[in-house]
């Protein structure tokens, strides 16, 4: 099945304003059972889409991770992406022009919240476990506050919050963007968007998802026609993301991986209370390991267990069968508790 | 003393051109002894300049690592920098205009030959050791091609050559300043620079000079005037580069950097065999510790000492203690080995 869309009749936010008739894309694998508690959320990370068979399929399936044959597996577009829930190029239902340079800052928890309306009106009643990494791990995270509606949460490559080093990196390609002068402040024409600064943005982004040693390995001091290897392919994956996205999404997007802070205005209390596995990759450049460790030293029901690979941080794109490896143990044995307590 | 500048008459470049009349900028502190073999070259880095007073205090004078009481101290401006030597800004002597966008590319072998010029200009007949970090440790490895005219090496936070990894930085940072109009394609007028650009390109700059650990102990996610702190840091820091440097110096010495391979168009024989300390950073995300150690295995005669530093790529100018600390002894040793093999 394809990209469905459900309409939230009116999305408050965080910031005070209201999104009215906001659309939430989604995708659907499996089938929702009579007690309506097998959904398996998958959150997708800040250029990603509902599409979790392109980016995740060898996880996706009858007997895989995300078990189609046992879960009613749903992914939603987070708020503000451009492949499908409200964002900047959304028509304003009240204005009939899109919303551009208007588009309300959004939080995270706005996400999440707005992906819950949409299980519920799915009719999902549990949710066995909430799955994602990089900015899918954040609303991971944030599924976490719904303690009776989400079982068990899988937060990989992620922190409690976002680091002053991952601010700044937002930052720094939000500036890129800037300066370029299509940019105009966020009203550019659809038919000229502001390409060479989003590519110099994204040119930055696809450094701080890998490692030095993996760009040495990959692209050495090889040249072709008398450029480094490495600059042509950082220009063609600018290129590349600009054909498929929008600046305007993306600024709003790093803003809202901003916002992530699991401990903003709660206590130690309040947070996800969950069996929880976290985890880690060794080279992540962008969520250190440090990170994981103490996520999984704050929450009260985590484990942290660590993905091995020379990738950094896009590890959780490239390696399945580590990631397989790692989660299904220690989802059976939750599902075994489960059981176990129930008898 | 200040800045002085030596005029080279007929710079010939790698690239087959020449730069005619072309000043060199340098500092010297101490006093070149008789027989004029006290020399010790400090090389600075992409945006530094010759006052090593400034940028190294601690490490300069009487006594200390840059013992200004027993050698005649020297640093000149590579090329291509507006700190003084033949640059983007400088006056063409034959067109009376300045060089502009016609700037030629410059090799960091073409900076070492200038420099290596003007020390003999200076009298100088043999160079105790070169000495320097970053783009410094690049031109201290070309100092050692000239084997009888510079005794010792040390190279600081640099690898034999500029890895996959630093020319996408490069690169990346080079795109952020093209994406300014104000760019327009180098041939800017000097009172319209591409200021936004430049300060992109620095923000990210400032990131890979740093870690995730000290960004998150300085700003944390605290905010001022509705911004997040490490935002502000960085957006001052943008400005400040601005204020002092050249858009078109900074792209020409970027490409310069990308230049540096100890072993293009050489063989293992021809590599630098002076007794070397070859120092890393344990934090160093920009020229990881792993470059240090195959620059230590590479070279024929090369120690390596690990200097230990929350601050990354920037402890070379942080870490001054321990700088001495690590250098001042293995100096004394290639000293005494010197004077016993001289008995």
């Amino acid at each position: 099945m394809g990209v469905q869309t459900w309409v939230h009749p009116a999305l408050e936010l965080e910031s005070g304003g209201v999104l009215r008739e906001a659309p939430i894309a989604f995708q659907t694998w499996g089938v929702l059972n009579a007690a309506a508690d097998n959904a398996v959320v998958v959150c997708h990370a800040l250029t990603g889409n509902t599409d979790v068979a392109d980016w995740w399929g060898p996880l996706l399936g009858p007997g895989k991770l995300l078990d189609t044959s046992r879960y009613f597996v749903v992914c939603a577009n987070v708020l503000g992406s451009p492949y499908g829930s409200v964002a900047p190029s959304t028509i304003h239902p009240a204005t009939g022009q899109p919303y551009g340079a208007s588009f309300p800052r959004i939080t995270l928890r706005d996400t999440v919240r707005a992906h819950r309306a949409l299980l519920e009106a799915l009719g999902v009643q549990q949710i066995r476990f909430a799955i994602g990494g990089s900015m899918g791990g954040m609303q991971v995270l944030e599924w976490g506050a719904f303690r009776g509606f989400v079982q068990a949460l899988v937060p990989i490559a992620v922190g409690a919050s976002h680091s002053a080093w991952c601010l700044g990196w937002s930052e720094a390609q939000r500036q890129a963007i800037y300066a370029d002068p299509d940019w105009q402040g966020g009203h550019y024409p659809s038919d000229r968007p502001p390409r060479a600064g989003l590519a110099a943005a994204r040119m930055v982004a696809m450094l701080t998802y890998r490692t030095a040693a993996s760009y040495a390995e990959r692209f050495g001091r090889r040249q072709q026609e008398g450029r480094f290897s490495v600059a042509s392919y950082l220009h063609y994956q600018g290129r590349k993301l600009v054909d498929r996205f929008d600046a305007r999404c993306y600024v709003t997007l790093t803003h809202q991986m901003d916002t992530h802070d699991l401990l903003r205005g709660r206590s130690e209390e309040d947070l996800p209370a969950q069996p929880t596995l976290v985890i880690g990759i060794d080279t992540d450049g962008l969520y250190p390991l440090a990170e994981q460790r103490a996520l999984a030293a704050l929450l009260p029901k985590a484990a942290l267990r660590i993905l091995h690979a020379p990738q950094g941080h896009d590890a959780f794109l490239i390696a399945f069968d580590q990631l397989a490896a790692l989660i299904t143990p220690w989802m059976l044995t939750q599902t075994n508790r489960r059981t176990r307590s129930a008898a």
